[in-house]
């Protein structure tokens, strides 16, 4: 009777189309009490409550050490066999005090503040700010044209994301480089300042930092984010006082790379100790909100993975391995120095899982690796499905676990994106703003993902 | 490990691009699109503010009348070839002004008082309330047991939803007899009144009322909802104090049925005008909240398929109506009156799609029909996922679009249900727990769907 009903669930939840498929029922039920006790134990979401009271996790920072040391002592309690510090050197980029943008020249609007934020990695100001008239451009070609009629002045890069996509990572795609490199275009031309238009799907007026860069053959101007809001403000403003004149302030600051330590935790394997699986996220973030979905979600989750393991006193067959990588945000100086160390391991690494999308409901895994494998991988669905994972599909898998050579797949595991560039790098990104039960299937379906690998290999 | 393999039929549920069948390019480019149009204009979105800015539609409530008109208007206004009111009789609870529940008996805790609410179609009190003991039960197994003790006192059914199944509609359909048939089975043994932990993922202290009801042949006792954490409270209470008592006092009421209507817009079709596409949702709410998910989404996701066609400028093929059922919480009698209109119309109605699990990103569709047809519905899924919907499976469609004979297919729309009890049926269901991008999604799935069984048939 109870197989029966078995059949009927599995029949139920994959009617379609029709391949022979071994199931494994010790696997089933595993994967089913994995989700369950998630759900119920809500011992990741009271994690991330934790990590998220130590504050923002920037490279370098103070709390990023506080926070460090707390992973380390959270897998040490839960009873991982092994747990380390991995040294590596790191930027060390700090925000200052002082971020103000006033509207210094203007008949109606003097003294009009505008919400902005540096972007990451941007120099200072002197106490008296730079001050340029606005230039609005949407985009590089545009800036180009203007060419001579930007010098001196502070460019404004007003392009949105893209609304009309699908998926918000695609319309962020098409307006990031504003962002990344609108200083080092805007200096070609002789601008002192950059105000780029938040990228985010929200129409509120929180800005959204960032990373930027330079390039040593061009002068390095300030370069900020303005909430969306201020930025039609100021698009208004522009338009009825061309000449408007902003002052920016910012006591932002880089200082000599820095230690710091990507924490890894493992439970060894039961049969194959030197086959590793790789699950984790990126441990730093930005200095705004406190890093919730990005990515302390993603690292929780990862911890999650083993402790799901360790509570079901479950020992699997193969290694997994949760690596909390530093500082992706900036130079991605923790995942060169992880993967170093692996390729260097006697170990194997036959897989990677990154989460690193946020902690909304599971959708699916991205994979990186040849078709045969994908094919086997998708074999793997009826038991990811019990986590909501509706598919396994071709794409990237993260920018952290992606430098690890030479495994038979790297994943990127895929939550639903519609919220995620409403938080993105902002205040937005707090505590709050992450659904229990969402994060939890999240762990489940990583948790899931790894016990498959272990279990059955590649 | 003990490994017992069998064999068993699975699904297949790659990516689209596995889908092996030709793509119409026309209906491809015009899926696209209602993606794109509906996720920049935020049109539907727009009408859900105003149709929340109205308050929450009670059946037979004077803003469920006003709400009404609203959606004629928008309908009209909106050019729909024709919009029209189906006059129907509904029922007519109210809930009046007084609702308390107090602790009138308690060393510690007297003059407390509980987050309750009533469910729909209480009785109400005397002005000076019912008193009893409390007497807590998990299930109605539990209640037969406990016989005798019962007699005079108040039930306390105290059995959360099970927050360990993944699918949220499940947990709650574990927890909600207790509503809908306490007063019953409690009344059998003599209970004066029934106290129902509510039925939510949310640890707050919001109740979450519903439909609950009576037989004629035993006394008709008061039944309310108790918020999670006032559920909590009273739990521990009786523990330390099992003669504890609660007064409850309402004043809700139950009044002659009355009349009210289903709203219903059409754009008829270009080639087989008297075949017809139903989509629809139920435009009564519970009075808490505004029903902003539940289901003023559905309903003006519905008028905006109609509306997105508009804007493209596109006449379909077969008729696309869009049907708003009034009284599909109590005793669906708007579904029974448009079912009864469907039957004798000479029109065939060839599909109906309801819209009633809230707006949250789009999964896929439930369809109730038989396995070629959905085979032949799953070749649609390249054109759907578009819009993020991943798959198409037998499953049950919708309260109210279920009473519609002959069809060829029956459709349940089916978000993301990780939220959704979170809100249903209590004062968190408001326009702000809405995500724009979310709901705007949904509003093109569903456009999709009529396009292709307009366009291709079924």
């Amino acid at each position: 009777m109870k197989l029966t009903l078995f059949f009927i669930q599995i029949i139920f939840l994959f009617h379609n189309s029709i391949f022979p498929q071994k199931l494994d029922t010790e696997l089933y039920e595993l994967s089913k009490r994995i989700v369950r006790n998630s759900l119920l134990d809500m011992k990741g979401y009271e994690w991330l409550r934790e990590l998220c009271e130590i504050g923002p996790r920037l490279t370098g920072s103070e709390n990023s050490y506080r926070a460090i040391h707390w992973a380390k002592r959270k897998m040490e309690e839960a009873g991982f066999d092994t747990v380390w510090l991995q040294p590596v050197m790191v930027p060390n980029w700090k925000r200052g005090d002082l971020e103000e943008a006033t509207i210094v020249k203007s008949k109606k609007y003097k003294g009009r503040k505008l919400n902005i934020t540096a972007f990451g990695g941007s120099v200072g100001t002197d106490e008296k700010g730079i001050n340029g008239e606005i230039i609005s451009v949407k985009d590089f070609n545009e800036l180009k044209s203007k060419g001579e009629l930007v010098k001196g002045k502070i460019v404004f890069f007003n392009r949105q994301l893209d609304f009309g996509e699908v998926e918000p990572f695609s319309g962020y795609g098409k307006a990031v480089d504003q962002r990344s490199r609108g200083a080092i275009e805007a200096a070609k031309f002789g601008a002192v300042g950059v105000i780029v238009r938040s990228i985010t799907t929200k129409h509120d007026n929180v800005p959204h930092t960032g990373v930027m860069y330079y390039v040593d053959s061009l002068p390095k101007i300030p370069s900020v984010a303005v909430g969306y809001q201020d930025a039609d403000f100021l698009m208004k403003a522009i338009e009825e006082e061309p000449d408007l004149m902003v002052n920016i302030k910012l006591s932002c600051q880089t200082f000599d790379d820095t230690l710091s330590y990507n924490v890894i935790g493992e439970i060894r394997g039961r049969e194959f100790p030197d086959e590793v699986i790789v699950v984790g996220g990126h441990f730093d973030s930005w200095d705004k909100g406190c890093g919730a979905h990005d990515d302390g979600a993603g690292c929780v989750q990862s911890m999650e993975v083993l402790d799901l393991f360790k509570r079901m006193n479950y020992q699997p067959k193969r290694t997994i391995r949760c690596v909390l990588f530093i500082d992706e945000e900036q130079r991605q100086t923790g995942a060169i120095e992880y993967a170093k160390f692996a390729s260097q391991s006697e170990q194997k690494h036959i897989a990677a899982i990154e989460s690193d999308r946020g902690a909304f409901t599971p959708r699916g895994f991205y994979v990186d690796t040849d078709s045969a494998t994908l094919n086997y991988l998708q074999s793997f669905l009826p038991y990811l499905n019990l986590a909501k994972i509706d598919w396994i599909r071709k794409g990237g898998s993260g920018v952290d676990v992606s430098k690890i050579k030479n495994t038979k797949a790297l994943f990127g595991y895929v939550p639903d994106s519609q919220r995620y560039m409403d938080v993105h790098h902002s205040e937005n990104d707090i505590f709050e703003m992450v659904h229990p039960r969402e994060f939890q299937l999240g762990s489940a379906a990583m948790a899931i993902l790894c016990l498959l690998i272990s279990e059955l290999g590649i």
